[in-house]
């Protein structure tokens, strides 16, 4: 792909947790060189996503998995593409912020299970974050970033926070990868 | 318990296929001798699951999980459950209809994976469904019932279809667990 | 049942922190007033396995599943049990250690749900362990018990560590369940 | 890459159903130009995985999850890989065969996310498998092909099985996508 590739950061957000870790993502995605555009679930649209050469969900987690309004997108949004195959062979992500009461994840891994079987659905190719990630040691899974949102020092809105910059480092990896891929037809 | 045992099914449906389903199971759970609820995701209050001894929650699959009215439900009602550990000892169930694309189920296991994991966060016991319950060769999982929408005969509406009778086995187990258990202190 | 019920833990383990957790899981469902059978993986037979009332299982997690002995022992042990329906009815619990890297969990869902989907094939019910489970916030995930091996002060292998308690807990909750469901008919 | 990708099949076979379905992924790669190379679990060595572009890892589904032999590949010879990160950027992908009974895939969805588990601990990106690959409608899953071994004409060994069309074009997909990726520094 010699033009730089289109990511969409597609985001369900309370509190502004997640929002801002969803910001994080196309701080990194842009980096690497990506058209970026950032969109709360409630108002992204089926244009948005069919015109991506990548898209990234990102969630709060709530009981196990994502918010209800990021499965609305994706039942509502996401849905009538299945049957075309619009999406096969594009890039995908996940993200994910919690308590993470239990110091297990809180339910991490389903949920972000949850979202790479909706885009899997899609034919999109999921990218994982490595173990040598900046800031996985601080909150990442191999499926994408956990951004913790209670710790004791409550600093993780800081920019410089590291969960935020396993943030950064998967939306750099999903447009580093979406570049090299291109649209393959799988 | 010497008291019968109240079950609510919460379901989400869009063209009465989930709903149908939903009715099987309260069958299975009155022939049980429970005092059974049916009720669609987006009507069911807190008071109800609060006053039931067993919730069983069933959704079609869309693109891999469950509706995301069921979601809303488990978010908005039965979230404010979660820190009181309202719920925690009490018994579950799951169950879902999909087309089935791939016939291998459609994504079946993580939407009631999904589902349940929203329960276990809630300390609810699940109760499984034996490889021999009646209609388990048709459509079953050990996590619960599957029916499949889709078949060649398009007789999946009729009562007596075999992916019925595997709402209705599970619905009498999870009852008679239920009122074998009572609500136990875990 | 007004008899005590039979608990058997089987547990792989390399460096002695699984079986030092599947004590604790002893102890714990000893003080319910279970009788206890503890079992590395690789000398557990099916005689054991079918006069259980209660079968959990503990793995140290290895790269995200369990230890390949502990899926010996179900591919070998548990498989034939299948068929016939043996384990049908009874009740299940499971628990792992990991040096959870990432601090979400380190693949300790995924681990716990492929060994729960090994108990629910057999038509097992699982025991949930509720948030509010002493030791939970330390190492708690609603699956069961997780224990933290690499912790800044190395103190895991102390009985009174807070992770030992969760599966103290989970132990006695799953002998209560035991002796209240009996080997129920599903 | 100018060269062609090298592809490692991994595959656990008791009754060759696996070791067939694994040459067809096999015939897939290399037919998209790839130098593939197959191995049986209990003979492939860390140098071989090492050298590998693409590793494709496939299995009989045991009460839900794959088969020991596989696991114990996964925790000898690709756990040492972990630490180090050799793997991160690299390709994979999934397939499973099964009785299937119940007609929801007899527990493969699990199955094969055991094993993406393993494969994106270790970095690796994971192929998944469209809804329009040959092969699909009859035993797909979008995770990776699924090879029914149990269906009443008991065809399932002839090459020209529709599942086994599946197996060809996900070795052809993991073939195409290492070739276009290459070995990315993620």
């Amino acid at each position: 792909m010699t033009t730089a590739p289109r990511v969409l950061v597609v985001y369900a957000s309370q509190k502004g947790y997640t929002e801002r870790a969803a910001s994080a993502v196309a701080d990194g995605a842009r980096s690497a060189g990506a058209l970026v555009e950032v969109c709360p679930a409630d108002q992204a649209v089926a244009a948005q996503v069919q015109s991506c050469d990548a898209l990234v969900l990102g969630t709060p987690i709530h009981m196990g998995s994502a918010d209800w309004r990021m499965k609305r997108f994706i039942d509502v949004v996401c849905g009538p593409l299945w049957a075309p195959g619009t999406m096969a062979g594009r890039v995908g992500g996940v993200f994910a912020t919690g308590g993470g009461f239990g110091s297990a994840g809180g339910g991490v891994e389903l949920c972000l299970l949850g979202l790479l079987s909706n885009l899997v659905q899609l034919g999109i190719l999921p990218v994982p974050l490595p173990r040598k990630a900046p800031g996985f040691a601080r909150g990442g899974t191999p499926w994408g970033p956990y951004c913790r949102t209670q710790r004791e020092t409550q600093q993780y809105l800081r920019h410089d926070e590291l969960e935020l910059e396993a943030c950064i480092a998967h939306g750099a990896n999903v447009a580093r990868v979406a570049a090299r891929l291109g649209r393959m037809e799988l």
